[in-house]
């Protein structure tokens, strides 16, 4: 989209026989991820750039680390420099923020799970990054995994299904690799999806109280997750509850871009 | 990317003959954007839905309120829910920051900016969002303005030309419509700048000092924008100085969700 | 494909406002499957054109079952015509196909399950049409499911790594629903499988009385899928053995195209 | 479609460093066709990739030969091996099939053509491998080739029209260099057809005695084609009836695979 | 790519729900072509727009007459206005040339034909404006039909093989409805391919005296093209050597737009 | 468009193994534009193919001047040589004109634009030849420049607004670096539009006495560009009113090819 018309100021102001090399800069502290893809956008944006990743994905980055080079045609790096950052930027900035609430669960057996609030169009991207800072990912879309909602349950009320029969007609559909997630705002919810043969849970917006008492009700049988509301500063609270994973959806529809920027030389 | 394989949670739960009907409701104040949006990515995700906004992009908007509607098959709203959303709360976070800028400069004769620092993919809808929320546009992409930059600058020096020189060359290869915008970081550069034809200046990183001698030397004869490290509390303050706009790249880089739910119901 | 330049015949003969109705009969007995996608694709090929399904998808049919109709210019049927046919033949031969094996295994608690041995481009109509013959789906593409192959054994043999640590590894990056599927060939590999934790298993090319050990070892703990060289006159032995899946490549990879034609009648 | 959302078991076991050399080894006789475009999967599911075809495509190939080879980043040839399978097993089943026909008509001077009853999106594949096997093609599309078949004969009737005057109102249109073939089930209608002015004619289920008629009524002035019904059986006695082509639509509606696999060792 | 980026005049100045009608108003007299296309354009460009043709493509058309007309909100005319008058003007323009070609053979056996000289993108709304004007097509694009010119001759005798031996093996390869066109620059070649079995020839830049020779030669076998700097002043006299068509470049590759312009009102 | 069926010719009697050399020689006198996109058409057409241009496009040529040249597989070059024509010497026919153009004002400060009249999906490359030919570009499309026309004007009186109030509504949804450009039929127009703060005035249809009325009133402080009707013959005395740029739609909407052709020779 940045370049759809061609880069106007450059192409009238820079000759293409002009190179030079320019290296991307930390500017505050944080975890680098897409690098590698930044890279791949340069080259996409001027095939006859060139580049290098210095530092690797996952890797804290305190200010002032040059994480990566990109050397050719300075109109080739001017034109590219825009797309590449914002990638970098969001990516690390994701990547950061992951990595703290990852640092505010240490030491107990829960994981940092992301969710589908990601920016339209980014999703992979922006759950790679996730990966990076040290979460793990929710599913990636909708037909990949199965989360059954309050909606669900819902509908099948509606419908005049108890959750086993809805769950029984499921399973004709998918395939049979699929673990089935249903999400329970109770122990009442808990102990009927448990029945209804799922085989994982979410527990929808429960105090660390009721999820305590949810871990000791299902004793290990099947992984649960906590969502909703959860905050860095409730993060490690909601955790000591016992939950195998708590999933915080401000890591992906609120991230705060990590400053990062583009130095130029000139070639000597 | 949501629903590439289908939505196989509701293909096995919800009937496709079930219907009902659902509201965006607001969760926090702020200034709504992309209800059109939102309800045309429902219909895309599932043509029989309908939809209607109950609030015009750009209302500000208090916590409750009921936003817009969409009805028809439950399968398809629940299919639709998470895309909708996901554009949805970032737009209106987008125009809710926006507002908070131009809420800052109130009274003062300058307006806020962004930039091309967008999410790769979106900034049409991104900028559509500044604007919402009382703010103006930069350029679109490389090819619809020029702004010339200091590695632009650099780049003429390597090449043995001034800045005159260059402008002249570009004027050339570009339509006659577009106003050239220079960047300069002191009063020499703004000088030079001026002598050298340009129509527009970036003031980068200056104090409010040197910007109020910037615009007592240029006394209108050409529009100036103030950019770099502006935040919500210095923005008052370099507005004052009398430039025409202040660019805040934190708008599209680092927006903050505003917090919108789906609410389903089923028809009576 | 058929289009891409229109239907030179029909143009040239046939008057665009001569308008009939055209009857899909079955010519043989099967399993109907891809009507509602045969009659989607005669509305892209001519949007004025209106169908409708007389048998639902999944059903037996006889010959000379009218299983569908499609009404509007003579000249859109006839370009539609091939388009709708070898789609619609195709999946009613897999539906027909798979409905055979799931007889041969009448009585007994074991699916029949397709493969990735799909024709190009149309896998989703594929596995779509094995279910419609009472079959269900293994995953549908790399990215929705684990399945741990010989090849992957080797390769972290080649990496020093254990199966259980090449599994731990492997956790950290797939999303948290997904189960691990592990291949084995002989009564070794199972057990070391069941102990790496593998949540599913592969029975590659195993006798029944092979898989009828492996059955009593696991006893329940987790499903079992036999795979490889498995045909109509065996199929049934092979599920006597206890495990809960067969799969067979051949549905789809050879599958015989239902005798189905296309009967046209002018309007009175 | 294998691939949209990666290959997540190879990913997460296999190192990307790890290099391999896997041979395509032909299990079962037939007509070898397809290896160039494998290939070409391989290389585009992973561009580090490399590959040599060993065997030509339309050679007759024996069991345990290895037609190809690739080589590269184990990874990558675990995620083309699926894809391109697929094709080359579809592809020299189709030539495989066609070669029985061709051996079929030996020493007879009559082709073997294939029809539109194609999988969707293969259609050029499908008739590339029609070649390989001996075999000539019938039209790509509708829009290369003009036949008139019954249902045009109809909407001519119903608009009042000769076939003479259709043909004439049809060669306005076209291009000058198409010949025009007309479908006729009997000796009225070919004897109609060729006073129309008809260039070809295609001879729908006739009787090989019936053919033997219309052969020596056309005497060579133009091309016969026999179609519909023949099989594998019929063929030879359907072509002394000295019709100039027969077209079977089994070749590529109901095509049976070659099993063809792909084997894979660690480079020494 | 006139509306990438919206019409920002239009949506600063127009509001949506202004309603008008503009009239498609022919400026110079000539043969209309192109017009429901450009409806179509004005639908797409903004699906509320309705329209209607009032003359049919292939009318000749006088100054002042209203060809069609399109109503719906004024913004999304003057939206799609240059996108459908550059297509009404263009094609118009090539049927208006060629029909004065077509009037200049007027009474003689002999069809004006086009090239595959056309603008990139737009061959087959060049060539129906070539049949709207009274002309005939010849191929559509290299894969419809065969034309050995003088660089294949010329790569047959590099390779040892004469012209029968070359188009006895081109036959195996193609479908059998195509007729196989082939160049002859002088009486010599003419013969020879006759004699390899040409169903067409195409006579490069002959004079009348060499055609009409060409003529008597063939003697209706089989069919004549003229090709070569024929303008409207010499097409009379090509033609009259007695060849079956005469092919003319410039009708395509250097048409002139015929004047039409659209006139909006606003309704009352 | 060209090759979406392959060169069905080429491939049955062109060796893939014979390499050839082919040289863009110029036929009439002219202006070259378009070589290097013509050779990126040979290299897409085969990747194989590699090419070279002798002269820079812009440059005037002279009929038998060899301007570039391609060598590889024969078989590529005459898949490539019309697609690459069809460009090159279209793109040359406008760069043509446009020079006899810029050579009728040789002397005036007045420059040659250009219109949004290009064939449809052409509109980058029709402007690059126009500046070729030492022309300079108007808008590219409707997104990236404003020009305020007689029916915009309309559509504010239908609204009761003036033309003031409209322009600074317009204001407030462009970026901050367009000018905007109005069209005016007479002095009162001029006048009004000037007081209204538009930054650059299109004089339509007028005469060039009046123009240079306008000039006198205008006296610098804005760009003036003359536009409707003027040709070759009338072009100077226009632009000896006194105006800035006078825009001539037959640049690109009638153009007139220039002759070239390729010339293959088999390399020794």
């Amino acid at each position: 989209e940045d370049l759809s018309l061609g880069d106007i100021t450059t192409e009238g102001l820079v000759s293409p026989e002009l190179s030079g090399r320019a290296s991307f800069v930390v500017k505050a502290p944080g975890v680098l991820a897409g690098m590698e893809v930044a890279l791949r956008v340069c080259h996409r944006a001027d095939p006859s750039l060139q580049g290098q990743a210095l530092v690797a994905d996952g890797s804290p980055v305190a200010p002032g680390t040059v994480v990566g080079e990109v050397w050719g045609p300075v109109a080739g790096i001017l034109r590219a420099e825009r797309a590449a950052l914002n990638l970098l930027t969001r990516m690390s900035g994701i990547a950061t923020d992951t990595a703290r609430y990852v640092e505010a669960l240490k030491g107990l057996p829960c994981a940092v799970l992301d969710t589908r609030k990601t920016a339209p169009g980014l999703r992979l991207l922006d759950k790679y990054a996730v990966r990076m800072g040290g979460g793990r990912n929710h599913r990636f879309h909708l037909g990949d995994g199965v989360l059954v909602k309050d909606n669900h349950w819902e509908a099948l009320r509606e419908a005049g299904l108890t959750l086993a029969q809805g769950l029984e007609r499921l399973r004709g559909r998918i395939h049979h690799l699929i673990k089935v997630q249903v999400e329970a705002k109770d122990m009442a919810e808990v102990k009927e999806a448990v029945e209804a043969g799922a085989e994982a849970l979410l527990l929808d917006n429960m105090s660390p109280e009721e999820m305590a008492a949810v871990v000791r009700e299902v004793a290990g049988r099947l992984p649960l997750e906590a969502s909703g509301g959860i905050t860095l500063e409730t993060a490690r609270q909601a955790a000591q509850s016992g939950v195998d994973f708590i999933s915080i959806g401000a890591l992906t529809h609120s991230p705060r871009a990590l400053d990062i920027s583009l130095e130029l030389e000139y070639r000597p």
